[in-house]
């Protein structure tokens, strides 16, 4: 069976950051002003939600599915796309979440490999994922890669992919080893999406093919990074590469004092005014102070 | 609060496996046999319960009570130790576990690092073992180190940690880092129990003052880890590495094969004669010409 | 005392393989027929001689020395650029090599960083660099990174290079992390250049901003990657990236086979018809059944 | 072609440090000097010259040479064994240093893997090895391991290993792989020496079987770790372990610190009042702060 929807995927998707209360529960009354903040401030129409950037492995099953539905809730109709990333260390939670991402009307889901047990070829891998899939076989499904979790090529993992998950659409690829995502590209059926996920050099994906992007800097400079692939459209490389190193110098900035989750999450705090909350344990909350410095070093570089 | 039980842990600890049935999905009805198999045929009297040999990480927290109910209830009265591992990505999964085990009657309790977020100091993973810790404040608690999952020292992690954890107990150590486990031991209270957990290894890590040891091949060679264990307290060295060293030929002839948890299980399946059925994905069945391979190396060093 | 020349780099260069007797020894009869063939058949205009390609560190200072000698008289006059690789694991042969390549006229010199005993910072690899450099101070000098062998950023090493090294000239950047040399491209000053030397992801590093490009593949398929060059020079990013996955198929299909410097040494003498001998120990010589399946490829490919 | 030499090798040797005058040469004067400390303070009776804490791969091969030289001058006759470390990055460097130690008079020769090719198999090692060994076949041969270096097992290295090399005698293993190093025991010849190389842990080296042991530590702790060799072999492992965790927290201190050649080489020259100089770059020198911190630590755990 597949899926009804065979839309590509192309722009910015931000990886959604969970909001947390000062206790650290989950705080679903944020999600409705992020996505207003995301459309209107950062012209963002599609989210990864329950990703890396969304602390999913910190949180529970139930968890995961309460923020599900309220980002389904709050943001379809008004963005293109909300993919749900359901994968866990366990394979029977990923299938209960895939379950339920289709009962909530989601666009597609999305599953990273288990990196506690990591599979040891790329098979084992394509059978964890076909299991997975088969828990939601109408929803678009794309394969999440983070090569140090894996240690195998993504191009080896969808050699004929949709004989075994008819419901394969594309790949999310956060990794800098650009001859596999090369490869990706080149191998990629018209109805797939290829996106890239290493944002501070999401130039070298778009130069390779790449068909859009996730990540979790575009929630708070996505405005600009609209404009780097805007730039990169028209081939006015000298423009797209400016812009690009202008979000390297940022993120470069923050890789010397200290970057993490917990910094990343202040950061769109402090850029969006949302109450996002600290980090769960154990990611240690951003000091004040950190979270200062790199405002300052965002507004020097942007305003 | 301190718990009741300030037993020393000593002797051997067998990691458990799950038993699976050919489906995929636990299945219960082998603990009771597989307890009296250990006591009777391996002189084991103590367990570490879903941990990483039990697939711990590839459960839901629903098959984890289930097991560690079942464990507790087999054991109990037979064993001197049941131990819980109740780690998990989420703290909040922990947690649970944790005082799920308090529910049933643990002897105690052991918590491994969250592995996907890393902590990145040992205050960041003392922060987070001490949320876990209290949720079961009457159960002793041990720490369960695998150095590549942290990054840190277990000596910084154990600074003080009553101060934090009144109910700390111990350490299991798995790593081959024996300065390290060194300063564990020396810096180790009297009512701590300091574990070590590679079982290649062990002869160095009681040289280096380990009170017991958990592992997996215990379940299937822990008669004659017991006779090197014997051999050590009696000061016969020669008798020890003697010992020590069959254990090492038949890992290394393992390794050399492709060693993993789907191959463990399987031996401990063709040795006990126990149907604990494969491992799930993305682990991967243990194909049966490479378990006969291994066994008849088990049977040459053996017998 | 900066170099006369400030002419920029730019560009394929082909870093040169070392060819060897079959008894081992290095054979400089060669070295002409090699240049012929590189300018003539492959449009090459510059060499990199003895890098990583060259196994110069499994040579005696004494044949690198033989060596550069011999490429320089060869090339010399027939290719825009002749830089000689100076960098040894230790400074005083390093010292000793740079010296000697000004004495015979080589337009250049670079330097990898030591991988023995590794810089433990960007201040201790700078103080190394500027102490080789400083023994031919008239000679443009290049920076050779990978990345596997520092642990320190490029562009922490060039911050204000010039005050130390009046005659630094460029980098040569051999790894994936683009944040870090699309900052070294941001950084670099008009008479800098800045080198790509992952040949597999070159369209990446172009759309980077890179100057030009070092590389072993370009002894063999530099023509092509001619082509994929113009192709980006006029914006044609399709074509170009035809040619790049061309090329990253036939990479990709080596090192499923096993690729290191002895396979690719192989390689270049069956396209090139050079007798460029075996690689010395520790690297062993290519099977010529996996060499003929690599050149049926290459066939396959671009034929 | 056997050589003539099968004393075994027991007991504790210095892996010994490299004088440099203050403006980075090598200063030979200060090696009698060391001999007379070593022998007269710390109860050392065999050396291992130009290894890892001698910055061999710092040094030019004629530098070696000297030094090679004048420390058989010197030790001859007053140590039991002056072993060689000729191991280089080249094949042709290290069977130059082997010839010229035999000419020496060395005890022996001891070859590490070259690094920066890295041997992709164990027979690949052997081949390079036997190249060596072959250079100097009276000497007896140890093989120097450090397994980040090599990623082969020692135990696939020696494997028969007489036949390639008739003077092979041993090896000096300086990883914490335990069952590798167990395997090497337990394989050993009657002839051979398994000498251990981890300072820190040295005891569960003994306990695993280990003949003696090499090490940089033993320069300015030998007569305490002497000691400990003492109560291992009267078994009295309570006490062995009391000495042992004396030196790993000082090692443990210094980590904590910054623990490298420099560092370690400046408490060498603190401890002895032997003036030793710098180390040569990339290692930079120790600050005189951080050194006075390490003696205080010494001097307050051993004093």
């Amino acid at each position: 069976m597949a899926p009804a929807n065979d839309r590509k995927v192309t722009g910015l998707l931000a990886a959604t950051f969970t909001p947390l209360t000062a206790q650290g529960e989950v705080n679903l009354s944020v999600i409705g002003p992020y996505v207003d903040y995301l459309t209107e401030k950062q012209g963002i129409k599609g989210i990864f939600v329950n990703g890396t950037t969304g602390e999913s492995m910190s949180l529970s099953v139930a968890e995961r599915k309460d923020l599900a539905e309220e980002w389904c809730l709050r943001a379809k109709g008004r963005m293109d796309n909300v993919i749900i990333h359901v994968g866990c260390m366990s394979l029977k939670d990923s299938q209960d979440l895939a379950r339920h991402a289709a009962e909530i009307g989601a666009d597609g889901i999305a599953v990273i490999s288990p990196s506690f047990f990591k599979p040891k070829t790329a098979d084992a891998l394509r059978r964890f994922l076909q299991e997975v899939a088969s828990a939601a076989p109408t929803l678009p499904f794309y394969y999440y890669q983070i090569p140090s979790f894996t240690g195998v090529n993504v191009r080896d993992v969808i050699e004929d992919i949709e004989k075994l998950i008819p419901s394969f659409r594309g790949v999310k690829f956060s990794g800098s080893d650009l001859l596999d995502f090369g490869q990706c590209v080149s191998y990629s059926q018209p109805h797939w999406s290829v996106l890239y996920g290493v944002d501070e050099q999401l130039l070298a994906g778009l130069a390779m093919g790449a068909n859009g992007a996730v990540g979790s800097t575009y929630n708070y400079m996505g405005c600009y990074v609209n404009q780097m692939i805007s730039a990169f459209e028209t081939k006015d490389l000298v423009k797209a590469r400016t812009i690009q190193f202008k979000i390297q110098e940022l993120v470069r900035y923050a890789i010397k004092l200290g970057f993490d989750i917990g910094v990343n999450k202040q950061l769109m705090a402090e850029v969006s005014g949302l109450h996002l909350g600290p980090p769960r344990l154990p990611v240690m909350p951003c000091s004040p102070d950190l979270a200062q410095l790199i405002i300052q070093k965002y507004q020097s570089i942007f305003v």
